[in-house]
């Protein structure tokens, strides 16, 4: 079934919209009348919500309704979603929790809600969901507080708990990152993973998808959608049932679940991570890079001691860090006499000026060996930070250019905001900034069609 | 050899200060003349610098040197510190590279320069290090931008790369933790961990110190040293060599260096952490928190979905997160009629109003099985932050109480700013917080003198 009207919505029905502010159904109703198209509250307790006419119900509206927000309490709900269905509804996200999480009375009536649904063309979310967001075009289907404050970018969302598709849409939005859809599965119990990403891979804006994680009922499936697609897709896989084997019984099986995940992922050319930053990262730098070609880092770094932090953390997600060829050595020596590592990575110290520096990043991003580029440094007044070179360096040469900083909060705010601005993906740590790499490395170690840059095409 | 004229001078020398900004000696002098107290610039071929009499030498000064900063060519260094110590300067910090790290030629001259301060009470920092800062006295004995901003705080660095010392700084001061003291040992030639770790043990703005490794001599002396003191002390180990290893060989031996330090941490009651905003938030939960009394935790969260991610890293890092007493529970359920999930974690979902959410917090932080209490939620406009709730049960508990969130920009902000205000520590994701409660964990394992809550005495 498709999930179109459902995250694409052209008219939104707020079913128990209400005018108490401790209900859900006022904090849904809040949200939905952001959206700039039709909004119609429902409740046949009401004349009047938020300035407008109210419904009795879903099925006494003259338009047609695409996406319907149903803030009712459980045991209504499978009237309320026939209602749906007749009023042929696209699809609707259902908020209420006590179902199948929570006890086999709640199975039953969950399966009630679904089967309610059947023979209409309507698409369930949910149940035990905080809803989804479409930023791009304004609609806010959660009842959670001031979502409206994230800013559209490139990287969407597909939380298997709602209270994390949150988290993940305010560190994207804190970030400034940003997010085009966020949407939280609860308990899936008609909508999953698979006709979502989908969906998502047909999405003009989505350019990375990141998977929230805490069970699969058909891994594999939906592992096999992510490789069958062409946008990158990174994992979070929440080590709950490990970890639970681990408290019960000490044994060396824990971690034999989160294990057959890791090797999966790694089959499937998913990267996988292990926290929602890491997870909003993941996106970042999968959304704003080309193709690595290969899985050949090159690493300029200003100070040895992040340098060695990023160095470690990039052999043990598999990047190569290869000797960089005499001529790129050469040309590193004559702007820098006397530095003491060329090879690789290369420790710049302080470059003595902008435009040595600008020297040595060209003559590593044009370097033959080098698939990625990561660049770390602190902030220094002087020599400020080199966007506008990592761009034209991008563009030139297709090699996904990486960069991580720490320095004063205003000027690395500033610094990162440019960064963004260009395209570039941008970390606030030595650790963040490699992670983000070891991501692009394990995307391209099992998607790039060759092992190296030298023989490959151009996979922008 | 005492750091302490180091560390806290009243008085500071620039050997080698410059006008050209493109030099250390520029960078340094700037830095250091926002000193409150006598900044002397040194170099023979300038009569003023920075608006000041400059010195031909060290020796010149007629007033007491507490500490210079030795911004000169390494082959001159023996010398400039022989003028130090005649001049009886208290510390020198050594800025330039070149030595051991380099070379063996490198390795020979840091002798020398080490020798040069044999029979003068002179305490050598670096070389190849970018200094130190103590903030609370205004010394930025350091050249790189804008340290100065970085606010006072109750957590002291010590840091075995000059470079990762400024990323713990400035992580500090964007998280606005704030940094007391923070030192860069570089090559450590003459100053290592262990005379820094006593001078801080009776720094009495110091609550916890954290510590960036990247191999030790003899780390078992260093861990004695922080075994035997008072204040807490996290570390964060760079997994360098076992990397390397790993690059080198690929075999199961690759991980045993790392797996030492782990067995050493664990047995010294050092908290060991992989990254550097891991170590900052390790020392910020260190420094704001009373001793835990055992390793109960106590999980408050308003969403499922990051509870879980919590409760998987809490169990992971060693916690117990044993079942709330009945009485507890009838308290939370008669708060939260309906609630689903009572016994540990709670899962308040969106609390219905602010005094039940109060309520609630204090008969889980009043329960006599709870050693740490750790409260996460999104942000709600409705409920906000229950800052002075969470102040007073700490106070009237002694438990050490840890808050985690993600929401708004703008709100969190400003909520943290209450939460640190208050001495509470709190953090911008699940996983943060659920690993800065893992560091509590990990300390009351190997430093509480019992078990459990209900059978110690008060440790505050």
């Amino acid at each position: 079934m498709s999930v179109d009207r459902l995250l694409d919505p052209s008219s939104i029905a707020v079913v128990g919209a209400s005018s108490d502010d401790r209900k859900i159904g006022y904090a849904a109703m809040e949200n939905a009348s952001l959206f700039d198209g039709p909004v119609y509250p429902v409740n046949p307790n009401a004349a009047e919500l938020f300035g407008q006419r109210c419904y009795d119900s879903v099925t006494e509206i003259d338009e047609r309704v695409d996406l319907a927000l149903l803030c009712v309490p459980r045991g209504l709900l499978p009237e309320i979603v026939r209602q749906c269905g007749r009023a042929d509804v696209g699809g609707a996200v259902v908020y209420a929790a006590g179902f199948s999480e929570a006890s086999p009375e709640g199975a039953t009536l969950e399966a009630d809600v679904v089967s309610a649904a059947d023979g209409y063309d309507l698409t369930l979310l949910g149940p035990n969901t905080s809803g989804f967001l479409n930023t791009d075009r304004g609609v806010y289907a959660s009842f959670v507080s001031k979502v409206e404050e994230i800013p559209t970018g490139p990287v969407s969302i597909v939380a298997q708990s709602g209270g994390i598709n949150h988290v993940l849409t305010f560190l994207a939005g804190n970030e400034r990152v940003g997010v085009r859809k966020a949407i939280g599965l609860g308990n899936a119990a008609a909508t999953g993973f698979e006709s979502i990403i989908r969906h998502l891979e047909d999405d003009a804006g989505t350019e990375a998808i990141v998977l929230h994680v805490e069970g699969f009922d058909d891994g594999r499936a939906v592992l096999e959608t992510c490789r069958s697609i062409e946008t990158p897709v990174a994992m979070y896989k929440v080590g709950q049932e490990d970890v639970s084997a681990f408290a019960a019984s000490h044994t060396g099986a824990m971690i034999g679940d989160y294990e057959l995940y890791q090797a999966a992922c790694a089959q499937y050319g998913v990267p996988l991570v292990d926290s929602c930053q890491a997870l909003i990262d993941a996106g970042e730098v999968l959304a704003t890079s080309p193709e690595p070609r290969g899985t050949n880092v090159a690493l300029v770094t200003g100070q040895a001691g992040p340098g060695i932090a990023i160095t470690d953390r990039l052999r043990a997600a598999g990047a190569r860090l290869p000797e960089l060829p005499a001529a790129t050595r050469e040309t590193v020596e004559s702007c820098l006499p006397g530095i003491t590592y060329t090879a690789n990575p290369i420790d710049t110290g302080q470059p003595p000026d902008v435009d040595s520096y600008e020297s040595i990043l060209t003559a590593v991003a044009e370097s033959e060996t080098v698939d990625v580029l990561l660049v770390y440094q602190l902030y220094e007044e002087r020599i400020d930070y080199p966007v506008e070179t990592m761009q034209r360096l991008r563009a030139e040469t297709g090699v996904p250019i990486v960069f991580g900083t720490n320095g004063p909060s205003d000027d690395v705010d500033a610094g990162i905001d440019r960064f963004r601005a260009g395209g570039i993906p941008v970390f606030r740590s030595p650790e963040r900034a490699a992670d983000a790499v070891g991501v692009l490395v394990e995307y391209a170690r099992t998607n790039a069609p060759t092992p190296g840059r030298s023989s490959a095409g151009d996979f922008e």
